[in-house]
């Protein structure tokens, strides 16, 4: 790694009923329940302006990952090749940043209910971005 | 914020021309050059299975960013409203990831040769993932 480092904070907390990795989905359109995302009071103004139905990238810190992987079998199948973990969504990696495409379903002040977050209980959200629409993901 | 805080370390960094902040468009496929991803060798495993014409996602550290501004006029266009920046892709938020959609175009070793990258010279590199394809950014 380089010399510097960054210092993250959280902005808020995901709440799901999602508590053993070996139950969560690996990607939000593969069955994940309804969540909440709790955001803290410092970041009210940030958020002021999701409006239900919007479609959004919600960024985590996947704080149960190990950040000294650097190659894994795909999915956790061991039949398939040991591949470098920047060509895998694999949680597990030297920064493990989730990214997760998620639509509003409420906003309630500092809760925002969505659909489709596959992340677990507990998990740090760093930052959340509008979808751009086709091409998406600039 | 919360009392939690988690440590970034940058895997690699952005060899571009664009170094001025004034000169670079606003989303990738808005004009911006060719530019390089220079990883760090500890993350060689990780990358290793990157191949010519993978459509892949970059996060970045905007460390020319600022973290206290949470409202922003869109694309800094005065007339528009300020709007909170969980609404916006501007660099300014209080978690300054970017995430960038680029194409491989070569890979020479620790050095990767990317299309459509908007960041500016020397940005931090965080992560790499694969596209998943429609729907993105899962």
């Amino acid at each position: 790694m380089t010399d510097d480092a960054f210092l993250l904070r959280p902005v808020g907390r995901v709440a799901s009923p999602l508590t053993d990795p070996a139950d969560a989905p690996r990607q939000g359109d593969e069955g994940a329940p309804e969540a909440y995302l709790d955001f803290t009071p410092e970041v009210a103004t940030a958020l002021r302006d999701l409006r239900v139905g919007a479609e959004v990238l919600v960024l985590t810190w996947l704080d149960r990952a190990r950040r000294d992987v650097l190659a894994v079998h795909p999915r956790g199948d061991a039949s398939r090749p040991e591949t470098g973990v920047f060509s895998t969504r694999s949680p597990h990696r030297p920064n493990p940043i989730g990214l997760h495409r998620v639509r509003v379903l409420a906003v309630d002040g500092l809760r925002v209910r969505v659909a489709d977050l596959e992340a677990l209980d507990g998990t740090p959200v760093l930052d959340v971005k509008p979808v751009l629409g086709p091409p998406d993901e600039r």
